[in-house]
């Protein structure tokens, strides 16, 4: 009796361990949405820190902080590599949790960056996120690691997140206005391309486009980095290919309920398998 | 040489001790500045969970946990009265501390909804709030405790925290048509009265009573809980009424420069003295 031929992903038993997702709340579902979409047979785990959402009007050490508290305990869940789905905690904390964790941290920021160069014409882009991810200039950076010759305009969009987790969408009058305030100095830059740097802005995007005009391309980063996770995991050799129906999990430090059913909307799918996880038992783990 | 004639509290030096104000942010600051108007000569300490805030969109659980960590850091403080100055804890936690602390503890709800059972003609009362407040039904519970026959209608408006923390006032277009959005349901009601239940709202009452008219009633809970706080010290013996500077001090668990800044505007005045403290010295402290 001969062995069957194996794809060489299917010779390494570490290609089963699951892809962890992190994010300060609810908003990173959308990076989980499209990682599921481009990777349909991999196993995920979602990790949103309800309890302490929102990091983006935080300081960096906290940010920081908190990051590495949650991602101690999704490493306690063997991931193959961890997805930084929100753009505050990969703006403040990407090169300390890559420091101290052994397991490959990926962020959205450097994929949504590399997007927006591949992207513009006119070499002018504009960048909307949150107060401490437009603080961080981690955007600005990453675009001018690649090409340091593009215009940039950045601006902080503090209702846009409040908005979206209130359930209010992309015809509503309070958005459209609020968006019309937001992006009229992006506009007047003059800016061809606009990075959405705040993982819940997808959920915008119409309102956002009806402001900028159809010849923007608008920037998401979670359809970046669902690309640049999948490339990443090739690069590996630790993609799974096989038919399996994936197992999708759910972990939050609140609010169980308000997560599934917010959620739900946002990943345009049930949300199940919402687990509570105790803040303390998260808390001051040792390194 | 005969002692000199001593008014009963300066006999008392438990009077010289500070009153403790808790407040999940800046918001309580609205309260702190009634408290320092109505009692001149206290000092006052001022604990804002910057690290953690917002509590208003998560569940009792983690607001009472917060809530004990944080007036425990207060108590080494040795303060003669803790004034939870946030609606929210207050709703969900108020029970949970009285029992579980040595000090006096007061809320901001039960003071605002004696006012509104006073100042109600009509019998039809309006209350705004966070998510967690109105959910929790603390002042429609507060309000029947005092009057079962009072009619009440109340409504969360999640939009005005985000609102007011990024500086906008009560002229601002946004703020004027949430605000119209959100209280028409208690204006169509009928209601004389309308009391409000978080305190970041007193900062928006002109765009509040616009939409009111003029004829209805705004009760501010930091007013009336200043007053019952200054009430309650006379009960104990322990108010202050000569006539030494004051001391201010605040604490928060994020962002000091933020806190000064956004907390001036607040407080009508410059705040100095803010202390950073260490999230892990407040967590998980023995009781």
């Amino acid at each position: 009796m001969t062995e069957p031929a194996l794809t060489p992903e299917a010779t390494r038993p570490e290609a089963a361990r699951p892809i962890a997702i992190f994010d300060s709340g609810l908003g990173g579902l959308t990076v989980m949405r499209e990682v599921a979409r481009a990777l349909p047979h991999e196993d995920l785990i979602y990790f949103g820190d309800t309890a302490r959402v929102p990091y983006g009007i935080k300081s960096p050490q906290t940010i920081i902080h908190f990051s590495e508290e949650n991602c101690r305990f999704l490493c306690e869940r063997d991931p193959k590599l961890i997805v930084v789905a929100c753009n505050t905690a990969s703006a403040a904390a990407l090169p300390h949790l890559r420091e101290h964790l052994d397991v490959p941290v990926l962020g959205v920021v450097a994929p949504g960056a590399r997007a927006a160069v591949a992207a513009t014409r006119n070499r002018r882009v504009g960048i909307i996120g949150t107060e401490a991810t437009i603080k961080s200039r981690a955007y600005i950076e990453s675009i001018r690691a690649v090409d340091p010759t593009i215009s940039l305009i950045n601006r902080a969009c503090p209702l846009f997140v409040p908005l979206v987790e209130e359930g209010r969408t992309c015809d509503d009058p309070v958005v459209r206005l609020v968006a019309k305030q937001y992006l009229r100095p992006i506009r007047e830059f003059g800016a061809d391309t606009l990075v959405l740097g705040c993982t819940h802005y997808p959920l915008l995007k119409a309102a956002l486009r009806q402001q900028m005009g159809r010849a923007v391309t608008i920037v998401d980063s979670a359809e970046e980095t669902a690309r640049a996770t999948a490339a990443l995991l090739d690069e590996m050799h630790l993609r799974r290919r096989d038919g399996e129906t994936p197992a999708y999990r759910y972990f939050v430090t609140d609010n169980p309920v308000r997560f599934a059913s917010v959620g739900s909307r946002i990943m345009r799918d049930i949300i199940e398998n919402v687990s509570l996880v105790d803040l303390d038992a998260i808390a001051r783990r040792p390194s």
